[in-house]
């Protein structure tokens, strides 16, 4: 039964496995453990970081809060090595779970950096510079960012079960805000063994982190005004967080980063068998395989020119057949299961709708052979690239969250205008050419409907950092189907989590506050 | 029958007087005219501005849209003298007029000076500088910020049917994006001649503007995802909007600015009888009887030490005894009705329930003496001073949406920022004192709960621009109760109303974007 981290103490839930959710490994079906909340403590625990957990970090600077974040990252990386052989059960590759713990530590490092260099050492931000409301010298306006005395209930998906809670705790940390972690089942022990890494450490001031295994229902009826929600997962479960009646009744801020149906798009331009070309072809076949395709981010459609859709075709195809498919401790493995059998068969449901309008050009989504594993008692599944109408609606509302995605070909350059937009919100698209005249058009009319474009042309294909990699730089979040959230992009993700105020005050009272270190509160409660 | 003002037309809804809304004159009564959507094209209207309307918008620059501004406002104060005429029939005072109609067009002026100042002379804004993503030089990242191809649906409180449209069209016009208004009912007559007054001049774009009368239900079905919708009124109508399931399916942006229990401190070192004491009491009054009482951002609840309260309530009583109400036309006159006979019910209905725990120091809400008017048929009330335990419920949750202010005694300091947050979320608050130790510890605490805060001292006391007055500079909105929402805020709120993209992209590109001046976007479209 998998503990939770409550209070600054772990905790086990009364349930029996019986009444609790068994979590199978991905490779071998060998169950792990049970997960449920039954007999928690959530209004303690919720109580716990408002009072003590948010005192403390409040009472921080953002270079104090910024020494956490490195220590953090310290700890977690002197003992990485378990992390990644967790990741495996959850058919997560040693590429894979170096993606999501090493990024998970590369996000901390890169904000405590940006916090010294862009964020004062005070423990809120002045918005300056001041300005005269009035005819005389002694009313100005400015808009200071303090912390809310609340906290940040992290709601998780499966696929980044380490990268998630520590982006999304690097910016609340830096925000003077404890946070609570709710992990998804499937790879609740993987998040379960990070906070335990982090509770061993010994880093965090007492109530800064804790972890709650199991449903989130519950706890979404204790959130309050000065609290954040930020949830990372399936569209349908953002639709239902964001209408809560507690959610909606007290306004509590709600941050959502939904998986969506992403678009890569061949120009015109690009002729097969180019180095561009090349480039387009790896990054579809990277986005399709890391991670088994389980990312948010993930490509899963692919537009092309008619002219070149054969093309694209035999080559995306041909880069397939390199892929190696198993157990991800074997050797020459590269690409792992997806995180369970209920997921494949998801997937397959989802590639078989898209496929009702075309055909599958490569893998079966009934048949894969994997090294080193039972294909059927693992949750494995063959890359499946399929060919559609693109007129169909199955390609740009139907997300197979796992190695496929849907070749889709465009006649001119205003219908790949539409489909992009067709997907209604997505996080990413990566558009691929080296006509700047096309290109600086396309973004224009595309970009309202993405969160992040990836604009790979023949002088920064081989510097990109990938479609599908959020960077603490740039904002990670889209609009419409996407959940319409913004996380990361630098210190904006940061002052984003505090409350903003307008402040009309004489100089005297601004110098007053500018030069106030400790806030009183933090005595107080 | 109101006229709607759809598709560059007016048009009269197909209702009878019967199945319509009547409206009434707030002073005598008298019918004025009826509203209803009944057989309007709302699906025709939100085409029109999204094709029409955003196409044109787009192919803007901001300093293009800025001249947009600069016509309405000229268009608005030519014909202002018809505009202060009919708010006498909404119980305006000659200054509450003013204070709706010159401030709606001081906001235009101000946002096209700060456009000019602080945008670029470009359809969009790209958010540098460029960040090297990569070891190489040609991976870089910036944000673009470029108009979303949807639509502002504006939903509108009753108390500002001038200022709230032009505050909302100047940053909407700002952002590229069209805007819908949908007015209050009992003043949709004055928003619907300042929609006259604008279309006349011809000075937009065809479907930049439109109006659509009566209820808005049927609109929220045909938001998308690129649109915004903008709501301003009571916090109930905010949760019913926030909720609605086409809102939530699409992640349609939702911004409210919903009424709130704003509170007002006096400190313990400010002495009874001080020039800054008397600032206090006038701030109070104003509050209480400017639009009489009906601002969301009036004061509410009046915190004062207890060893101070009998001086304060004894000065408050005195100064009340000072407004003359009445009919806003006849002279003398300093308080005009409320709305409507409903909103005069509910406000009785209000104070009623806070007084439940003390009494009423000034005023009685079942009578009032009404210069030049019959208070039986006109919404006249009282000024409304109650006296109250401040540990009580009602008067932190009960909003008297018109002349009335609650005083509550606080013990210690703790007390008062315990009282402050009760309003689980405000507009705006005022500090008034002298202590700059004290108040900004006060600020420190309490800021998280306040959307402004308006620190009144002895330096500042003659130069305020008034607790309940929302500033183009500033932030305008607060957490909670006040909705979450942010408007104004300076350019601030002109770029939230765009997309911001992360782009990953070489030198080249970006500087082929910069050099972009017409979307491609305005053409096609």
């Amino acid at each position: 039964m998998l503990q939770s981290y409550v209070r600054d103490t772990w905790v086990t839930p009364t349930a029996t496995p019986a009444s609790a959710t068994g979590v199978r490994d991905a490779v071998t079906g060998d169950l792990i453990c049970h997960v449920s909340s039954q007999g928690l403590d959530l209004a303690g625990a919720f109580g716990h970081a408002r009072h003590t957990g948010a005192a403390a970090l409040r009472a921080l600077t953002f270079h104090q809060r910024a020494d956490l974040l490195d220590a953090v990252a310290t700890a977690v990386r002197d003992r990485r090595a378990e992390l990644y052989t967790r990741s495996a059960r959850a058919g997560a590759t040693p590429l894979d779970a170096r993606y999501d713990v090493d990024g998970g530590i590369r996000v901390l490092r890169d904000y405590s950096a940006r916090a010294r260099a862009e964020l004062p050492d005070a423990p809120f931000l002045v918005e300056g510079p001041a300005e005269r409301l009035a005819r005389g010298e002694d009313f100005l306006g400015v808009h200071l960012c303090a912390p809310s005395p609340g906290l940040m209930l992290q709601v998780n998906a499966f696929n980044f079960p380490v990268w998630a809670p520590l982006e999304k705790l690097a910016q609340a940390l830096l925000a003077g805000m404890p946070t609570v972690v709710k992990p998804a089942t499937p790879t609740a022990y993987l998040t379960e063994h990070l906070v335990r890494i982090v509770a061993e450490a010994g880093v965090l001031p007492p109530g800064a982190l804790q972890l709650v295994v199991g449903s989130v229902r519950p706890a979404l009826d204790l959130l309050g005004e000065q609290d954040v929600l930020s949830f990372t997962g399936s569209a349908a479960t953002a639709r239902t967080l964001r209408a809560q009646r507690n959610v909606v009744a007290r306004s509590v801020r709600f941050n959502a980063e939904a998986d969506s149906v992403n678009a890569i798009v061949l120009a015109p331009d690009v002729p097969p068998g180019s180095p561009l070309f090349a480039a387009f072809v790896r990054e579809v076949v990277t986005e399709m395989t890391v991670k088994a395709g389980q990312k948010c981010t993930a490509i899963r459609r692919v537009l092309v020119p008619r002219e070149h859709e054969s093309a694209a075709l035999d080559a995306l195809a041909s880069e397939l057949a390199g892929v190696t498919i198993g157990n991800p401790a074997a050797e020459g493995v590269t690409m792992g299961a997806v995180v369970s059998l209920e997921q494949r068969d998801d997937v397959r449901r989802a590639v078989r709708t898209i496929a009702e309008s075309g055909r599958f050009v490569y893998g079966d989504p009934d048949r894969v052979r994997a090294v080193d594993a039972d294909p059927e008692r693992g949750a494995f599944l063959d890359t499946l690239l399929v060919s559609a109408d693109p007129d169909a609606a199955a390609p740009h509302e139907v997300e197979p969250f796992g190695p496929a995605a849907t070749v889709l070909a465009y006649r001119d350059t205003a219908h790949a205008t539409e489909l992009m937009a067709r997907g209604l919100g997505s996080l990413a698209a990566s558009v691929v050419s080296d006509d700047l005249a096309w290109t600086t058009a396309l973004v224009q009319e595309t970009a309202p409907w993405h969160g992040r474009l990836h604009l790979l042309d023949s002088t920064n294909m081989a510097q990109t950092t990938g479609h599908g990699s959020p960077l603490p730089a740039l904002r990670h979040g889209g609009p419409g189907r996407a959940g319409g959230g913004s996380e990361l992009a630098g210190v904006r993700g940061v002052v984003d989590l505090m409350q903003r105020t307008a402040l009309q005050a004489s100089p005297r009272l601004l110098d007053s506050l500018r030069t106030a270190r400790t806030p009183a509160a933090a005595d107080t409660e």
